[in-house]
């Protein structure tokens, strides 16, 4: 009854009361909390949607605070999903997005995911490409061959309702940047497996999307990891240990088999633990459509046998086989922010797993599929179609 | 290179270029995006926390939009946990919450599990008591016994930064309504099972935090359930059909064992896949310490066979087994915010099981369980110390 004695002397500091002080009334201006630390681009589009009349037309804002309503569904219940776009300014000074269509028809199933509404996908990519084409403009201009732009879509429940109820309103934004911030220690990526209790994603979840959800409880993982010295958390699945996810990243070995054929093996998309890679995609049609192509597996001058794409559940014990009996060959992360990424080590219940690494004369699988990558979003290799220009 | 032709011939809107335009800029007046449907009071607490300088003093500001950058970490990466909370009317005319400091415990789980800052949780009931005090004094006024009013505490991380990293800056912030909108059909709540291919939580997740990323998955079912004229999804997990949630609240069955016990049954704590509810943990204690009072088990003027308080595994086949053979006597939800609402009908698989529901004459456990807490929250019975008066 008498809440300010109460508590009082308990000697927490005394409440400030700004509901009736003018400069914090919403109709003044309103500071971003804690300011915009940020390498984002100053302009942003806006895509508002209402049950009631659908999308509105798209519209490019400055780059700033999004007036959001605190009982709104992305701040209660993480209605919410992105995607990662880069724009590429390739060697021919020419803009290209890499299948951008992929990126969009992911960004639709994460939004019905958590119950966000429905969009054209094609009307998406339209407006990515404007605004991608925009920024670029700026940010990519001519002249700067081999550099990346990138992009960040982002969909979110707007409805101001505490109910857990579908929203009936959203919106999709999308910022750039020119500073990723993702980076990795030394040669190669240290990463350090997940404890034995914790799993990131599981059957009949939301691992296959790319939510919001799925990054949040990887935080308190990941910064041990960090703590640890190491850049990554290696996601293992079940009791076999199964390898899932590098980070945010899907994961691929190579190794020779007992038998000596040479792999490239990454988890399957049948249990929806991982992410459907849009890198991952591509470098398995890649390995997969050049097999038989000789000509195509030699780098630095020498060449690699090819190997044989395979989708299926493997453990960290096969990697620890493979290591031990000299038959693992490579290790790398895929996905659109840190591209392909070699690892050095695994660190698994208190052993280091040493992934071998090339030397600068040797030929790499993990150099030679990033040149395969490279080559077609820098416009140095035809397409397949693959890339856009913009 | 010329993207606004290349594109105004697939039939696409026009693009507004709102980024030169005075009252797009962000230093005009923001309106909230879609406007503020919401039954929220008009003023909300903000309690803001930096890396580098700790937690601010807390303020009361008036209900509004808040301005969060666009890559912000709870937009993208569903840094966000919220607690519900509520504030009695007692019959009595005095104003009481209820184990206020579990859900500020539990908020502090929530928080570190998706990387969020710690804090002095006798801090924040510090900050709710006298948030709460505030709004209860217009919005639950005296005379208004038996009301309540519903208090949603929100913690989110607003680093605007798009690496995937702990947030170096947060926001608690606290909401309240008196409409949360909480209702259901009919006499008991109608519920339908999870599809076979779901999981909403699994071990080594997250689904024992309070965590946003917890509910946007769930909202594809949730209202698939509402259109097939259902209430809420009964969460079942594994293979074994285990029941663990329903909607967002702890579900609990109560039946007569083949040895002829009288039970009351639900989920345990062990696996991580449920809540760690307030009203659950409540409903255990007073049925357990109640247990030898032969006094308090009647309603209605009836006595009812004391129950024995069981946390286990149980699955949806026991169910249907236990009310095939006679045996099932009651089903309820329980939670802060339905409190305990019992359950009339699981339709699973194609085919309904009626749970019993007591006539207007008969004694209900349900009833009973409700009438002791209720008799506490509201100041009628001695309240163990679980309740605080403001």
């Amino acid at each position: 009854m008498a809440p300010q004695q109460s508590h009082e002397n308990v000697g927490y500091p005394k409440l400030l009361n700004k509901s009736n002080d003018a400069a914090a009334t919403i109709s003044t201006p309103i500071k971003p909390l804690h300011g915009p630390q940020t390498n984002c681009t100053e302009q942003m589009m806006i895509w508002q949607w209402d049950e009631a009349t659908g999308w509105e037309a798209p519209e490019i804002r400055p780059y700033g605070p999004l007036p959001i309503m605190p009982s709104a569904s992305v701040l209660q219940y993480a209605t919410e999903c992105f995607e990662g776009i880069k724009i590429y300014r390739g060697y021919d000074d020419r803009l290209r997005v890499f299948r951008l269509q992929l990126n969009c028809e992911r960004m639709l199933k994460s939004s019905l995911r958590v119950g966000l509404p429905s969009f054209d996908t094609a009307h998406l990519e339209s407006i990515i490409m404007q605004y991608g084409a925009l920024q670029a403009e700026k940010w990519l201009p001519s002249g700067q061959t081999g550099q990346t732009l990138y992009l960040r879509p982002t969909h979110i429940g707007t409805t101001a309702a505490l109910g857990v109820q579908k929203p009936r309103q959203s919106l999709i934004y999308i910022i750039a940047t020119l500073l990723p911030g993702f980076s990795t220690k030394g040669n190669g990526m240290r990463l350090l497996t997940s404890p034995a209790d914790a799993a990131r994603a599981w059957p009949g979840g939301f691992g296959n999307r790319k939510l919001g959800g799925n990054y949040g409880p990887t935080l308190p993982a990941h910064d041990a990891a960090l703590q640890a010295g190491f850049d990554q958390v290696l996601w293992l699945f079940g009791p076999e240990g199964f390898v899932t996810e590098a980070g945010a990243s899907n994961f691929f070995v190579v190794w020779k088999t007992k038998q000596g054929d040479v792999e490239l093996v990454t988890a399957g998309l049948d249990n929806g633990t991982i992410l459907e890679g849009v890198t991952r995609y591509s470098v398995l049609d890649l390995v997969r459509s050049n097999r038989d192509q000789q000509s195509m597996w030699q780098h630095n001058g020498k060449p690699l046998p090819p190997l044989t794409a395979v989708e299926r559940d493997f453990s960290i014990d096969e990697i620890q086989d493979a290591v031990e009996e000299g038959r693992l060959i490579e290790a790398f992360a895929a996905g659109t922010a840190y591209f392909i990424a070699p690892a050095e080590i695994i660190h698994h219940r208190g052993k280091d797993i040493r992934i071998p690494l090339p030397s600068a004369e040797s030929a790499s699988y993990a150099q030679l599929i990033k040149r395969w990558l490279s080559d077609i979003v820098f416009g140095v290799q035809d397409s397949q179609n693959w890339t856009r220009e913009i």
